[in-house]
């Protein structure tokens, strides 16, 4: 089968042949219907040579969706044809966060999936899922456009869920950075809470467009007036959280800036920036984490949200042999939402 | 000024002239913009005469809303002239739950409030409030109408917002009975998250219509059909969460069919039945459990999901000479949502 | 290998000859230290036949420990000669409950495992595991007495950690029965927080004495001044969590009459009993609910506890052809503690 | 009455005559028997003047506890000579925090109390307090003892409290700096959870000895082996929680180092540094947070543990005159403990 794969640190990924992989003991074969061009994916492939080469090559690809096609002895639970996503951390299943299907978080494999380093991906025809426990029902969802759910889709919830005992009637909550995951996030916030206001922070102005299309109540351009209106809007307390979907220096600075005394400040984009907490900022007991990926159960709800058509997301599609070519858009900062690889097609 | 006023036990309350009182040091006195007449006022009128008669003659109403009129000495918070809803079951504010707003499990006065046996009510051109605290701001809402919010309201969102951890994508909640209360845990429901499919039920056709306009997703007539159409659509596991807003042994009984394993059976209605709970029903670790009333926070949450349209109460008003009219139509069940004494007019 | 099998519903169990099972893929083969004789397998003996009578023979014993003998293919986690508790409940893996770990709510098989009708449990030299993440690492611990762990520590354990954070410091938690679970229970409560008051209530003084040397504070005959003493201590309130290890009517009457407001009723006991809760009793909010074993992340932490000496468990040993021996003398209220058929010797 | 005031900013306070404040509606006249100086006072004592002047003088001493000498009118739920502890941070009462017994977050007052900048405190004869919600009944406690407990108490208590779902059996509790705030948290710890594993560290060797015989399991000198020790014990993960009751840069460093994913670090120290988060430090999702104070419901829980005697703190007394001196010595080091201020003696 063909499979685009990273042949060597810092160089662009190669389309290569490769064997069709045989489902061992309580494997699945998934047959890829898409697997979505993360940004990560773009530090990956420029990421230093760690010394250790033997990692390489690996197909890409850890946002995957498609049908099974074989299960391997005692896989249970599916039958080949069925269309399911794919869970992309893959734990061991058996350390403490793993038995409550926080692989993301696993104690031992640091939740490490196909398409990240040592593990091949699904910009391949088929995809080899070491349990069926990564694998969860589309039911009647297209497997090619819900790719991106499995990450994009499972890393918003997975911030908006974790915080959403704050949000009560109410409350405030505001998305920096209107892009791919921040449309998801807005949308999750309106279906999780009508009685939340969101508002959407960006320095683009067509986003903002796009962000209130999405459900946002208010779309503010970055910047000191947005900390102002913030605070008028709550009547000088701050939100009850604030996701940074960008994560350089300065989103971060607005960000503690808008939060309030016991919210939440969560940082999600891999913009590589830092926020120093002290004393006083952000706000008392504003707590501020960087999350990573999401949990199982939380997958299933995504794919609940996606079915009943609460969420959804702009996909662009691309065969197999423009995979380099999608890459290049995602980091030229052409693609509305998010690229998927259809290798079927 | 003139108050409609339970002067013995099993007797029709009567309206008399009582003086207006004065407020002393913390409390308020408010000018009754409207006062609900609840079921629950009927069983007090009824209820045999306990051997202290000291606590007659008293004031009903315990659902009320109206404008500060004077502030004694020490009282803070609000000026005269404000539009303000009126926290019914009165604590002593320093045991330990009073201290965290959840004054209707006072532990010294068992959250008796004003319009209950031995403290005057909203049912008189005036009201004297014990303290500040039981005061919530109404912003734009006319005190005529938000009255209910204090009870009907309050008590509905309180049986909801307990059991909301349940209710995520994909999650059923059944609401059981849908007159006042329960239309307004359909909308409660409804605004507090977009993602849990809402199922009504009840033996009135015509009251099933008007939970479909409240936003309940599905609404079936009580009975065997009922439980079969929510366990086909839980896929045989039945609801998160049951609301009984009657309260009677049969619809107790079909509540317990309707729950699912882990989940909740909230008995909000005083219908006098009673549900036995054994190894095996309700299903294993469904928690059953009857509160009573709400907390103040959660009132200030109720009022600002009135201020954003979310929820609504069909409202009858009758000046204070009607007040017998009134409950006598409540009684014979001839109440659409919930009839209003306006004092003032 | 010999097997203690029920073949007949109603009847004895018999020891026979069967033979030692094959690991499949993903399955682990363990050769059995320990297998707890439960009061529930009692009831299993003595029910009537159900239809389906293709569910026998099977092999008694649910509550298991042993050693890794055999891993069949693909499964991992564990090596030959590892030291393991078995979790008892086996679900499906993939429903919602299960991937949170809490296979004794799976919504597929209703959390029924070895040693439970139509699945052969640890009563015989060697019991067949269906998968690895049924198995817990058991470290130092022997595996001859740890057997009980599985299901008398976890059922306890699972009952006082859902309630955990009602014991703060002041609080009150009543454990009717100081039987073998109800001796754990004031272990586990003990060793969770050294803050709250643990009350043990029994109609027999000399497990009540055994209950004091467990750790429980106070230890009260059942009655009517049982709950005029927990009153008092209270001041009236009553305790914040009450755990019926018995579970016939009159302890669950008890019960209701000790627990407070917003508190928790846990029926533990399979006693047969059924307590009606209507709008004032148990107190309002106090939640009912009858729980059924516990979760797996749930059996780690009692392993962590009886690794710490924290909690310990009389054991008497009975080798496989005294098992309907121990059985009797179980029924005959004769076992102090727990029994335990020990197969290797 | 002698008061020990802050005249100037910058400047040494000074003992003064000042008149006894007369409660007015609502308030209540507290003779103080004991007024514990705090690090924090250094701070207010050094700080630069505010633009503001007119916040000074005023009587330091923001840590109080006495009996209740007279009630003001409207006052209620205690009597003169009932032994007290006073809330320090004073809140409005009627903010949606203050509603809760969240006072310290105060929405209008930002939760500042007596001996804070423009309210009197306790450094003097008689304290007056602004409600009767801010005073918690003593019972048997000697309140010249009790004192500390309302802040060092209070702050350690609140910042072990919101982490305690994390700390079951098998957890690690590391608290920095083993100094008085400390020392009460291991006892805390210790208090509320016999299952977890508590570590001091401190560059401090006496008080490394100190902290063992308040609880703490192991005790560990600051730097690079505290950090290597804690992954060993923890098999590589990290401490669920870190306390830096420190707060400069280096400890704030070796916190992040000692945490683990999904784990809590809390900023608890005044010591000025900060903690750059960014997407991979401290761990994934581990929440930083530095809360300010404790709530109201806490203080009560506070003082039953002190009731029990689960905790204890060291305790120096001071007469009013010897007040300066008493800040001499804290402000060098040379404080066991805590200084208490004793006005009436």
């Amino acid at each position: 089968m063909r499979a685009f794969q990273l042949v060597e640190w810092q160089q662009p990924p190669e389309l290569r042949e490769a064997p069709v992989p045989e489902p061992g003991a309580g494997q699945v074969l998934v047959k890829v219907a898409g697997a979505g061009a993360c940004h990560s994916d773009l530090h990956i492939m420029q990421a230093p040579a760690p010394g250790d080469d033997t990692r390489l090559p690996f197909t890409l690809g850890h946002e995957n969706a498609g049908w099974v096609e074989t299960l391997g002895p005692g896989a249970t639970g599916f039958a080949p044809g069925d269309p399911v996503i794919v869970y992309g951390p893959w734990g061991c299943g058996l350390c403490a966060n793993c038995r409550e299907g926080r692989e993301n978080y696993c104690q031992e494999t640091a939740g490490l999936g196909g398409g990240l380093a040592g593990h091949d991906g699904g910009m391949a025809e088929y995809l080899l899922v070491p349990a069926s426990r990564f694998l969860i029902p589309l039911g009647s969802l297209d497997p090619r456009g819900a790719a991106p759910l499995s990450d994009a889709g499972l890393t918003s919830y997975h911030a908006v869920k974790r915080s959403l005992h704050l949000l009560g009637p109410g409350s405030t909550a505001v998305v920096i950075g209107a892009g791919g995951l921040g449309q998801m996030a807005i949308q999750i916030l309106r279906a999780l809470s009508a009685a939340t206001t969101v508002v959407a922070v960006d320095t683009d102005a067509g986003k903002l467009e796009t962000a209130k299309r999405m459900g946002a109540d208010e779309a503010l351009l970055s910047g000191e007036q947005a900390v102002t209106r913030i605070k008028d809007m709550t009547r000088g307390q701050g939100a009850q959280l604030v996701l940074d979907m960008v994560g350089v220096d300065p989103t971060l600075r607005m960000a503690a800036q808008m939060a309030r005394v016991l919210g939440h400040l969560t940082i999600v984009g891999l913009g590589g920036g830092a926020l120093p907490v002290d004393f006083s900022s952000p706000p008392h007991e504003c707590s501020v984490a960087s999350p990573y990926w999401g949990f199982i159960p939380e997958l299933i709800e995504v794919i609940t949200l996606a079915q009943q058509q609460k969420i959804k997301m702009l996909v662009e599609h691309f065969p197999l042999e423009r995979a380099g070519a999608a890459y290049q858009l995602l980091h030229d900062g052409k693609i509305q939402g998010r690229a998927v690889i259809t290798p079927q097609v």
